[in-house]
């Protein structure tokens, strides 16, 4: 199989995290149903290609995401005490209850950092966003759970165009005064471009806030994915979220969301020789066999170039 | 139509050259011949656009590549001694006759940077290359014509695998000292990373050669090359290769070669603040155009998102 050359940039981060979220961001975005023991097997090989950590579906109501209505039957049938994590996107107390019920032992939110993305998306404001989710993260945390709360729209939002920088940081650090533990920074449209990356990375850490409670999630609607991360490298960035294959994009449409593929970060990272734990080959097996059974092409170049 | 916000990153150059490929480098891998017209109209709506310069065609033998068998003809048709710069590649003093004939006033020879490639390529040793090249440049020249030299296979080969970085300088400065004034640094198979694409960049600096003297030419095979572009910005790179619409790409092939779609870069250069002098909405009004006449999707992120 072709491999990069490998030539070391000492000023980046000797390892990083892939945090992978094709099971849930990728497959929510996908139409066709997929039945609970290929979503579990998928997850089971993503795990055994060496991810990590996998976020592994939402509880989200399936009235809203039909794809992921099977929430409960999937985790139980995944190994959540097992050594690699496996979390849940939960909406509200209500996602929590089922999560926590399922025998969930992860879980995650999903903030907006501009107003009319909060009323879009949550039907709210974002106070009432922040009061909605504090009950959330307080008794996950009373229950022993993580949370991560992803932040959307950080870059850019369809209604409100550019997103300031400093609004951000300031939605991103309620979440962590909640109890967050880690925020994943969304580029939810692609927008954005290397130098915004490390300009908002450096004002959370002029705001207090280190790397290590920060991932980068960025999406390739624009093609910027794989430049804005390793962007990030350098501004010290160490998890990185990207979905399998490049599940969940849509690269022929308008409204393209494609998620970084996982194969093509792992191919940067690979070549700048910063360790990730993840075998090339298993994931990108796995990535053609979800293809397959989605009948769609990959939307990772190097899945298409090696699978 | 949506844009990234604009975040200057004050190291990274001002402005840079777009050396728009698509016509040549474009056009030859596609099968479907397209008409001499269409081929004239779509450099001259690509110098509509902005491109301050473009490849438009090869005088290679029409044995080898009947989609450009037209070149005298084409080339007929084209503004040669209009203010934007329309070079032709020429394999040989038999291309070079040719193209002198039909009025061309830039050429660029395409040289292999692996004596595998050469062999494979142009059935010959590096040394034998170098001396094929000689009497090209040296006859350029002295009809008063710049001579580019692209440099292919420079960060790894299909043969040999891993291409050692000495190896490219050196080829590349032989090329220089025949009398090339730019070397096109070419990821022919997509396989180099960002911190490769620095080194090479630093190794040429080292042996005297500077960033003035260089372009890079990225493929997009493994994902790689819109980060591949970032890094080489921040090594002080100013000329860059693209083909509008990612065009000469096969997306859904083991032997992917796209190139880097101009749109995608423009998408980068804007949100960095970097002047290019490229109008991104006719770019991306031609590049839909041209994806119709060849009856395919366009393979640059930008366009589909936008097109």
């Amino acid at each position: 199989m072709t491999r990069p050359m490998v030539v070391r940039d000492e000023s980046l981060p000797a390892a990083v995290t892939i945090y992978e979220v094709g099971p849930r961001d990728g497959l929510q975005n996908e139409s066709a149903v997929v039945p609970v023991d290929v979503k579990a097997e998928f997850v089971g090989r993503l795990v055994g290609a060496g991810l990590p950590i996998v976020e592994a579906t939402s509880f989200v109501h399936p009235r809203w995401v039909p794809q992921l209505a099977d929430a409960a039957e999937l985790v139980a049938r995944l190994p959540m005490d097992g050594p690699t994590p496996l979390p849940v996107l939960v909406p509200n107390e209500r996602g929590l209850d089922r999560a926590l019920e399922a025998g969930a032992r992860h879980v995650a939110i999903f903030a907006s950092a501009t107003e009319t993305f909060a009323s879009k998306n949550l039907n709210s404001s974002l106070d009432e966003q922040m009061a909605m989710f504090e009950p959330v993260v307080v008794r996950a945390r009373e229950a022993g759970l993580e949370v991560r709360a992803y932040v959307s729209m950080c870059f850019g939002d369809p209604w409100e165009g550019a997103v300031a920088i400093d609004q951000v940081v300031s939605v991103g650090r309620r979440l962590l005064d909640l109890g967050a533990s880690q925020l994943s920074i969304g580029d939810t449209i692609g927008v954005g471009t290397a130098a915004h990356v490390q300009a908002l990375v450096r004002a959370f850490g002029d705001a207090g806030t280190g790397t290590e409670s920060l991932a980068m999630h960025f999406h390739d609607t624009y093609g910027q994915a794989l430049a804005n991360a390793h962007a990030a490298l350098q501004a010290g960035i160490t998890t990185f979220d990207a979905s399998a294959g490049g599940l969940g994009g849509c690269p022929y449409a308008e409204s393209a969301t494609g998620n970084l593929a996982t194969e093509d970060l792992v191919w940067m990272l690979d070549g700048l020789g910063i360790e990730h734990g993840v075998d090339l080959a298993s994931l990108v097996e796995t990535s053609v066999w979800m293809a397959g059974v989605l009948g769609k092409e990959p939307a990772s170049a190097v899945v298409r170039a090696l699978g």
